[in-house]
């Protein structure tokens, strides 16, 4: 699909389909739906875009995403500040706060170690990590990290990195399926992993 | 997911789930991509939308989607001003410009008569091109219709009240499967389909 008949409508396809999973075809699709729809739709979409991206920050304390200094869950008095759960992902603090399982707070790495990608330790917000066990009173970390050959490296190399602090580092239970993303796990099933989380030591006798 | 630490990507995830086959999940994924891009990419994005939304004309001959006045394909002094392809939307334009095989106009009614969505002949832009058979001269109509009988439905009507007409009226040959749509027939079997377009009395022969 090459000629459009309007450049306009061919830069709306372009920048579409920029986006992850969205395809020429999908994209022509979505901006035909909003020429068909009110010019308010296109508006309010456009500028709900803009906004997030313009004024979005990152907690200054666990790193996720937030609208002000700190986030929601950092700024609330009612959690638990002497646990942390270290998720590689903002999406993975939904994932874990949709199970009703946790009140501490989290650590956001915003990855994983991927040496086939060249993400190392340096890339991920660890050393932030160490600070925070420096300056507050941590009794426990939870590694919630994805359960892939990737997911055990980080949580292995934070396990070595962590052993001098005077803390539990404990790990959420493989009822969450190998290989597959916090995300698409089921309430349930990552509740419960919390739930009954293992010292990381026993952690990979599977 | 009820809850995102940030109404900022709470009110851009809202937006996006709104755009059809765009779910909760897959909105947040796109806004997480969003945020790790560079903030120029959001901004494209946002862009190229709204002047989209804001500046797309509808082509006042054809009713196809335009820049300017007239879209390309009637500014074309090179295309065959004698035949007009019906189509019901714009993609279906594209899906007949990709086969290179045809050379006229084209007639966008933005629509099917369909009685269960209550859309009757008045809500299509029909008797624009009735006007445009008494200004122009027109030797062909070929009618290029969803193959449903919904499409059916309209051709027919459209046979009826072209009738009057000195004019070849011919519909796309049926070699696109039944119930699917013409921006997602092959281009080979949609360009054959016009090639082997049949007058319309035979064109209910199965």
């Amino acid at each position: 699909m090459n000629e459009y008949s309007s450049k306009l409508l061919e830069g709306a396809v372009e920048e579409l389909s920029r986006l992850p999973g969205i395809g020429k075809r999908t994209a022509l699709r979505l901006a035909l739906h909003l020429l068909r729809e009110d010019a308010v739709a296109t508006h309010k979409l456009s500028d709900a875009l803009k906004k997030m991206r313009d004024e979005i920050r990152f907690c200054k304390r666990c790193n996720n995403i937030s609208d002000n200094e700190f986030c929601d869950i950092c700024s609330n008095s009612r959690r638990d500040e002497n646990t942390i759960c270290v998720v590689s992902d903002t999406r993975d603090v939904l994932a874990v706060e949709n199970t009703s399982q946790f009140n501490g707070l989290y650590h956001v790495l915003g990855g994983i170690i991927n040496p086939m990608e060249g993400i190392g330790p340096n890339d991920l917000n660890i050393s932030h990590l160490l600070d925070r066990l420096k300056s507050e009173t941590i009794n426990e970390i939870i590694l919630a990290l994805p359960p892939t050959v990737e997911g055990d490296t980080t949580g292995y190399y934070l396990f070595k990195l962590l052993g001098p602090f005077d803390l539990k580092i404990t790990t959420i239970a493989r009822g969450v399926a190998v290989g597959n993303d916090l995300e698409y796990t089921d309430e349930v099933t990552l509740g419960r992993s919390i739930l009954n989380r293992l010292p990381f030591e026993q952690s990979n006798k599977r």
